[in-house]
């Protein structure tokens, strides 16, 4: 559009950058330039590293995470916990969940959500995989960790209709107020759980 | 810090793309999950651009602008104005320029600004080059487009007296009220520039 001092290749480099979440044409030239302005410092790393994640990086046969193996090193860990599965809709998910050191069992990646109007129907999530998983006998909990959006819930409930037959028990995650949370600023939604889950204190 | 799901080499790129501007450690962390699971879209084409430009991409020895060419495409551009060279901090003050389609002529890239704080002196600039540059018998007029910023003011008075040898006429980009600005929103020093440089109407 705009007329360009940069060669084919810079522009090329700036419209691949434009495409990643956070950053829009203006920032992708900026960081373009970062990038170019410092060859050995950043660009080569980040060069290699992307070689190197294409590479070796794959989603996990068992539950759809990405890691380096296959099974991925949550999958493989002894230490953890086989009778429980969490499901979450993505792998972002599962790395916030990770990072808050709750989860000591393994975890099963959906890959999104139900939702009809975009055309992704259940065939299009890892429902029948987790399933499969369900089936063995170790497996006595699945936990559906997945997030308090509209789509959210009704992929749960398919879910939990598509594992009645497995006898495990299904749960879902707390409702309530957040740690750190002010009444004032929640919805009527949250403040209603909250009440209803109530506990004693 | 925290715990993490992914494997050093998704860690490593998480990292490397945390350092470009516009992204922090968690917008990073999507950046980066966003790649692994386009691989083929995304992932690759970028790892390629990058490694592309890392081979190809020098700065140009004459005007210091990055390109694949050295000299780059504008110093080499034959219908260009080579009477008038127009002094820029950065590149990306050259890529603003150009987008503007106002200049005609060809650039010279400062690299910065004077700044004794950051231990910034004139030795760390394109200055020599650009008196060089100037001394040529086609160059009638140097154009100081830096930032109107105090670093960038102070850096325009240096480059001033270095090319007070040279017979060059040295102008500045004028200051007044942006197309499409309203006075309410302009601080003072803004209006007293455009009222003492006020034009027939």
């Amino acid at each position: 559009m705009s007329r360009s001092a940069a060669g084919p290749e810079i522009e090329r480099l700036i419209q691949l950058l434009a495409k990643l979440p956070g950053l829009g044409p203006r920032s992708a030239r900026r960081a373009a330039l970062h990038l170019l302005t410092r060859k050995d410092k950043l660009l080569e790393p980040l060069s290699d590293a992307m070689r190197i994640a294409c590479e070796r990086v794959a989603t996990c046969s068992v539950c759809a995470n990405v890691d380096t193996q296959d099974p991925c090193a949550i999958c493989r860990d002894a230490k953890r916990d086989a009778s429980v599965i969490v499901v979450v809709e993505d792998v972002s998910d599962l790395w916030a969940l990770e990072r808050s050191g709750a989860v000591s069992a393994r975890y099963h990646v959906l890959g999104g959500t139900l939702s009809p109007l975009d055309g992704r129907g259940p065939e299009d999530l890892n429902i029948g995989t987790l399933v499969d998983r369900a089936m063995a006998e170790e497996v006595t909990e699945v936990i559906l960790a997945v997030n308090a959006t509209v789509e959210g819930q009704t992929t749960a409930h398919y879910v939990t209709d598509a594992l009645s037959e497995t006898g495990v028990r299904v749960t879902r995650l707390a409702h309530g107020v957040p740690v750190g949370g002010e009444l004032d600023y929640l919805d009527d939604g949250t403040l209603a759980a909250a009440i209803r889950s109530r506990t004693a204190f």
